[in-house]
């Protein structure tokens, strides 16, 4: 009897163990981003979809988006929170946007003049991650810019939050969660 | 003593009693698509993205969408497997595009031009579903189409299969994975 409990206890403290160690939303790349510290999150290709966007700047930049939220950001976001809880993450890939000739020459048959156009290479990946006493100068919000996993520098930082002051009604996030069909 | 191993294995009963009636990419939606008698998978939105992409046909479609797959099609693609195994389901949610005042003007200041298109409105929700002995005549997939969770008419439905034809040695799906930055 007490072997089965001691092998209960030694399951429950492996289990406590693994889950300490396993970084759900935390953060585990190689390089850090200047000024607010932050690397890249582990698995957030894999968090759950905020919402997806299109950016046109003539001969700058040809994009498509996405935007993803680990569980605390998804979770604030589908209670409609307008304060992000701390802990919260928030990660928007941007791609080139490319025709694909492929779809168009499939979609011609039923839509005649169609035009697809699918997601290229990888531009850069940004972050947002709350920490309401640790970035209490910036809303609350630190912010990172990567491409091909190499951190903007610090200049390029600066610009973040200014850039979403506009959206401080909104906690800073622009993004609105797509709605579900 | 006898009483922790009992409560421990109460908890440890109601954990697999719970693990079993949860839904993990079952389906559980209310009305059956048909031809292939397909509901809208629970929890589908909340599945991890394949891709976005975007579709514009002159006065009929203008639309931003995404590509999400239940894990085990989320496994085929990041192993790279060509034909999906059974289980695999597919969801593909259309959405129309609209531009954002909001961003634009935020954007003028470091973009004079730039032009952002976020997700409208909910078009429609489209699903695959891997079965390759139930739907051995098209290719081990049934399809379904869904506005409003209602499912499309037959003759809707009997356009799926042949419009993805094209995709063949892609195992009929046209979405890549796209790339992680």
């Amino acid at each position: 009897m007490r072997q089965i409990i001691l092998v209960l206890v030694a399951v429950v403290a492996l289990a406590a163990v693994v889950a300490y160690m396993t970084p759900a939303s935390g953060q585990a790349g190689e390089e850090v981003a200047p000024i607010y510290g932050i690397k890249i999150p582990v698995g957030y290709r894999d968090w759950k979809m905020i919402a997806v966007d299109q950016l046109l700047v003539a001969g700058k930049a040809d994009q498509l988006r996405a935007q993803f939220g680990n569980d605390i950001a998804i979770k604030a976001l589908k209670e409609g929170k307008v304060t992000f809880p701390d802990g919260s993450i928030i990660a928007a890939i941007h791609w080139t946007r490319v025709p694909s000739e492929g779809n168009n020459k499939v979609l011609a048959g039923p839509f005649p003049g169609a035009q697809s156009f699918v997601v290229g290479s990888p531009v850069n990946v940004q972050f947002m991650v709350k920490d309401s006493k640790k970035y209490a100068a910036t809303g609350g919000w630190g912010f990172a810019d990567f491409k091909n996993s190499k951190p903007g520098n610090e200049e390029l930082h600066n610009t973040c939050f200014p850039c979403h002051q506009p959206a401080k009604d909104r906690d800073y996030v622009f993004t609105h969660y797509a709605p579900t069909p």
